[in-house]
């Protein structure tokens, strides 16, 4: 191969690294909106917005497959080595991940239309909010960190998932309480609990995205597995059954 | 290159290729013993074998990284294209789902501890056996259809799934009678719930891996999404509250 020819593929590669980044970026910029949209839906019952976040939702399934089939591509074609094929490599694991959170929204959004116009406690819908805007930040920050290339800050995004963990346990026992002072609030308080679950969830997306993001700057893993916790070993404490061990 | 170079660069990329397959197999087989084991430890209030499931987990977590590892080396080094570059995108994306699934096993075996020797009721503790048995025949099919590459078998992987959430669905509301009835029976109740939601998780795991065979062999993706169901919108129209509308 001459030079010419050589440097013409690596711009070429570059160039279309550059694009799926890019597409990538897009992706999670509408997977943060989907999952701040939904529990904005559910807390202000706006039964629309609730259907557009699971419309919406085919979209981001879309753009998601796009870029895998892009990303593929450019391995088939240019068989990029070393350094490069883990930027593929990495983008493929991010998008999937993204792809996740999408659906945790769609989820959510479908609860709107389930929850009706059930009253809702005031106090666990404050606490989604919080949740999502915390979920939605960790994503944003997981992102970042990618686009700075930044180790310490994907392992910033790793750690500060306990607290998302944290406003879910509590979340969790205020749920649980209403549930068993209210036979008749069950079913919308499990709606609500699978909400807060969905969101942990979120968490545990932008988690696993810092992760890629810590493989691909510093070539290895980050091994240690976090501490998860369980708000149902919590509270059977405190009711005093025998489960006190942390599950997660 | 010289033929002779060809041929011994073939044969070494397919016996890599048979290595990772050979190890994706074990992995799955890890997988579904896992899952079996895990639901067994609980209807049996066995906390040895739940401990036991609980490590094992490590293992499974171990295996996937050293596939991932080697996957991604041999796309480097041999720079495969077009087919059999989808080979080893199919695996990478498989043993994550088994890697999730493994990680499934792992939340319900840290359930029997959290559980302890409170009495659960037996009828949801068989509707759990159920379920566990058939999410494991769902993820054996679909590493069946995988090896032979078999894309109709895929597919009924895929439909069947549809089993797996009608039997999550009926446990979901025995569960949620239980805990209306017998307000100190939430704490385990919803921990036998979370333990029929992972099971169901399991099967979608089985569902993505089918998704990803049929890719494999058809080149082009399965497209539509299945039909999912949420039981707490069934059981609030039983009850009369204004949720009819499906949720998953």
């Amino acid at each position: 191969m001459s030079i010419a020819t050589t440097e013409h593929t690596v711009r070429a590669f570059d160039a279309e690294l550059h694009a799926l980044t890019r597409m990538m970026s897009e992706l999670g910029g509408h997977a943060e909106s989907q999952i701040i949209w939904a529990v904005d839906a559910l807390v202000k019952r706006d039964l629309d917005r609730g259907k557009r976040v699971v419309r919406a939702d085919a979209g981001l399934d879309h753009l998601q497959c796009e870029i895998e089939q892009r990303a593929i591509e450019l391995i088939a074609t240019r068989q990029p080595m070393a350094v490069d094929l883990r930027e593929i490599i990495a983008i493929l694991r991010i998008v999937r991940e993204l792809e996740r959170v999408g659906d945790l929204a769609k989820n959510i959004g479908k609860r709107v239309a389930a929850l009706g116009s059930t009253h809702l406690p005031r106090q666990p819908l404050r606490g989604l909010m919080h949740m999502s805007t915390l979920a939605a930040h960790q994503l944003k920050d997981a992102l970042d960190s990618h686009a700075a290339r930044d180790s310490r800050k994907a392992m910033n995004v790793w750690r500060s998932d306990e607290e998302v963990d944290s406003l879910y346990t509590s979340l969790f026992r205020e749920l649980l309480t209403y549930i068993m002072e209210d036979p008749g609030i069950v079913v919308s308080g499990l709606h609500l609990l699978f909400c807060a679950k969905n969101l942990e969830r979120v968490g545990d997306h932008a988690t696993n995205i810092a992760e890629s993001v810590y493989y691909l700057v510093e070539g290895r893993s980050l091994g240690d597995e976090r501490p998860k916790v369980d708000p149902l070993a919590a509270v059977a404490f405190t009711l005093g059954t025998p489960s006190t061990a942390p599950v997660g």
